[in-house]
């Protein structure tokens, strides 16, 4: 439990729901174990993720959907233990400037994270993710400088991994770290029942985790190990042994 | 001390004093910490690493060569605290074949590494460094097959690092891994002294030091690291929590 | 035949020509087949493309330029058999932005293409056919959301493939399809003698068809192939045998 | 069925059952509509593929375990409706030679193929793997020049599909074909069950199919396609329209 | 000398201080020689290069940065002989537009440079520095065209050349070049002395030269070489003999 | 003329005629200018370059081809004014080993060269081609070794640069050096006249030159370029001003 004591989590989320297909096993992991997780959701991706709410209600307004999606999106983070934050930004394109970069700051100077998830660096296949993670990358480096906000503590090192694209192998997509969410399963499978508006993630990242399952359990030889989410470091890892 | 005690690490090093120039500090830190160091030098480097040694010494012969750089680093392995052992396969060229990567099944099987340190995948000025890790590999799967060598108990998980080329940057090596060595500077120092071939080790391997500690420093945030040697896993790390 | 009847193909060409110089055998192939091509020209390359106009005219203006390119390409378009539309977006640079995405979603909405060609991710030498491609593939995302235009109905499965950049390996080019285009060069090089503004186009783009004929044949071993078109998918083909 | 009719499909396969893991729907698509199926087993796998037998049966010999893999092998080829051939030249290592790669040679020249299915020409885990495929894209050149095999009528335009290695993002597999297997499940399953020795096959294959189908069907918007096999292609396609 | 004389070198500096750390020896050369330098400061480095300022000066003003870091740049350019401008567009982040990219095109259209010097195309830790090149680039075309300024003379061929990244081997920079600096060390040091607000560059960027220096030595067979700095070219070396 | 008077070229080339298809041109440049220039062929091509051969002369023997192909190489070489030698290493494949590798070495030692021109490091078409230069990568590193062959003086440094293979975008060759070779296509073209047995080599060599020629007059802005030859270097360029 020493491992998550204490550690501060800062998930940021281009859409409603990603931190839940991305990272959930990992998040009730860190929750479970006495962290502390806060997610930042740029979107309710309200218009590029929720293709069932809108063929199934014709008239539906952009309103609704992001209401819809807040109250899926709050229910599930309750689930996982995690607080849960909305920046309304409009997704499909999601299109980030100076402002909402020093936004992202904010969040980081006023939350002080040990860790920040976020999306890959590339995603060929959705652009709003790539665009979140080029403006953390700016926004990380900015909060740890004191002329961008003066007179606000700079921030101090983060560890920052970019979980999973949806099709890995097109965005150059590595994975470098096994997260095993072996125990924690039912918790993330709960907070995917959640969203009612995406009924297709649930087969589609139990595939996903027992996929990296295999491959974490055959990189360890520890065969306690079903299930497992990956990532990829943004930084290198430092010590004084191997990890 | 906890991280060390009891760990078995393994280098192949394909010239004689590759394992001093690449990671003398990283085995310092292991053997004053408790662990296991074995060194397995795959040649004397005679040929390809020793030209301080021809050219003061016209006449001196490839045996006379391969003695003194044995007594060398053989010294060089007892300031570090590490075993070491001697295949003597001939450099520049180095010409693997399927009799020595049995040779380095029956090493590992025999050590039996949780950690095995050797050179970078790739290393465009040096074919005999990229010859001694293509060989590694197969030869570490061969070690986990019970068919291999039939009767002798395969080989567990083993976390294998890579150290960094002669230049970096023309060899695709992004380092992942920074392991802190400032505490043992001066026993990395005593074993490069030891190899009186290559006077010009010191220099060289102390300005990649300080660079790779200004990283490590800068990543992490740890205003006590001033040296470091850099790394790249082969395979990724698993766990229940980020490292 | 039956390879091209009922078959759309919409292309997004930056600059007015570029639909010429790059796949204008392509066009030539499909509307002969019964193919529907239409062309959609972000801008007219006014400034970035018509140096021979500017040098010859001392005193002409950017609309008298715009004038001209939009006729010539008009003109090129009539003889390929495809339709042809000018966005007039102003070249050179080319800035795209939320409002010129939803334009292309519009464009696809309104087509519905099977097939559209577009230039490659990457052209180091000139961004605004990156910039075009970049907007592209948000956009044929979008267009396959029911909330990005609600009540519009949402574009299908289409297949892209992106053009060859003036200096293919210099933008990470690697062609995986090519278009044979032997029976159609005569009505290729008509189309590029209707660009009077860019008289130089015709030598390089036969140089090249040449070079391309020559891998096809001898991919293929079809000795009836002279000059091709070359292109990559931006996603993976799908069958029930191989292509 | 016109599509497979007549077509000759030569698989090379560097271990006993890599042809069933990799693409047994694939080769019982072919079958069943009317192709001509011949796989080459390099070696048995019988040293680096058969953990289970190894364990299980203290004190067999190689020779034993080849029989019984030749055997399982051989029906599974028979269930598909495949040709086998076995070439025993011992696994890991896998070591290739002149004389080996000739023989390829004459594979090719013997079955005339219109289609190869090998390795990826990356495989970071299973260099045996690599070892197969580094070598058929040396013999396929040769078997098409009249002065390797004189008197000997050279072999023509080749199709040459890479299957998808064990785990792609670590060998740089990047699919761009993909084959719908979803009728032909039964078939490949049972091909796995004959493989007793390898009983863990099916749940790994299983999951990787249906994530394969998933991509299939996103791209493809063909919401009957279940399950999928990822190839590569190592040659461009060429044709008069896109495929 | 005669390779200096009446040459003509244009550098873009993302901020104040980045054409001293990354090229003030280079600078020195050409100076020395004979050859005409201009720096053009994009902005000042006021919130993002100057920790050292702000930390120590509780209250400063971004204004009374931007002076003492004016007149710091002003002091070290005056060192090297070379003239100097600052654009002042604000850093941390730095965000181009179209205005700012035409400013660039007037910058060329009136030092018309032989070579211009600026950062490596990408740069991991420091977006700042890839926005400044990747708009370089655009408007290094926009000048070469007549239409983008009509009635200015266009700018002919220029040599361009990009300065290391802080971390290289995270940004994909790979030296092709590299300028021996051995004899304006000196003025290289007392340049970087001018900028108190930087303190640690001299060690930094001593320990570079140094590496580079040894890198520069081991190819060229040069001895005399001790210190270097490390450029990419962006376009290809065209000559009638090897360089 | 100061540029070759004195200058020694080394070309190592695979089979009989790549020197001639991959940089006659530079060669006459070198020759016509005072250098000299020795071309080594390990093979005669005599099986996989010589289709025509075999296909127009039933019963023609290997040790035939070899004399046709000796012959008409010696004749190219004499035209381009450089000297020949033939190693008759066997080709598809060309198997190379540490006597090749060493036979390489005593040719640098003999020959002395500044300047080595090669084959690319990578060549996904033929390997032959790639294990020429792979060898040539240890051979040259062994030259400057003195314990290799002792009593021999070591090589000093050398410029190597690669050739471009026959379908660059598919063996990532990106190059990096372009050789104007416009007043000396006659002595290219008649030295390609010479090998009868490879009549298809003029017009794709022609092709390939404008080509070249083309890129190399965008970049350098010199209009009197016509026809060039490209390259890749294999280490960087060292000087004190940009090349």
């Amino acid at each position: 439990m020493s491992d998550y004591a204490g550690q501060k989590l800062l998930i940021f989320s281009a859409h409603a729901t990603d931190f839940i297909s991305k990272c959930a096993g990992t998040v009730a992991r860190y929750t479970a174990g006495g962290g502390h997780v806060r997610v930042v959701d740029l979107t309710f991706g309200e218009r590029g993720e929720c293709a069932e709410l809108w063929n199934r209600n014709p008239g539906i307004t952009v309103e609704m959907v992001k209401d819809i999606r807040k109250a899926e999106a709050a229910q599930a983070a309750e689930i996982l233990g995690a607080e849960i934050r909305f920046l309304d930004f409009d997704d499909t394109p999601l299109i980030m400037d100076r402002d909402r970069l020093l936004r992202m700051v904010d969040e980081l100077h006023e939350f002080r994270p040990d860790i920040v998830l976020t999306h890959h660096l590339e995603d060929r296949l959705n652009y709003d993710h790539a665009a979140t993670t080029g403006t953390y990358i700016r926004a990380l480096k900015a909060a740890q400088q004191p002329g961008v906000r003066p007179g606000v503590k700079v921030l101090g090192a983060v560890k920052s991994f970019m979980f999973e694209p949806d099709q890995s192998e097109f965005s150059n997509f590595r994975p470098d770290t096994y997260i095993d969410i072996t125990g924690v399963m039912d918790l993330r499978t709960q907070a995917m029942e959640a969203i009612a508006s995406q009924s297709y993630m649930i087969e589609l990242c139990t595939n996903r985790a027992w996929y990296r399952g295999y491959q974490a359990r055959r990189v360890s030889d520890d065969k306690s190990i079903q299930y497992a989410e990956a990532y990829m470091r943004f930084e290198p890892y430092v010590g004084r042994s191997f990890a």
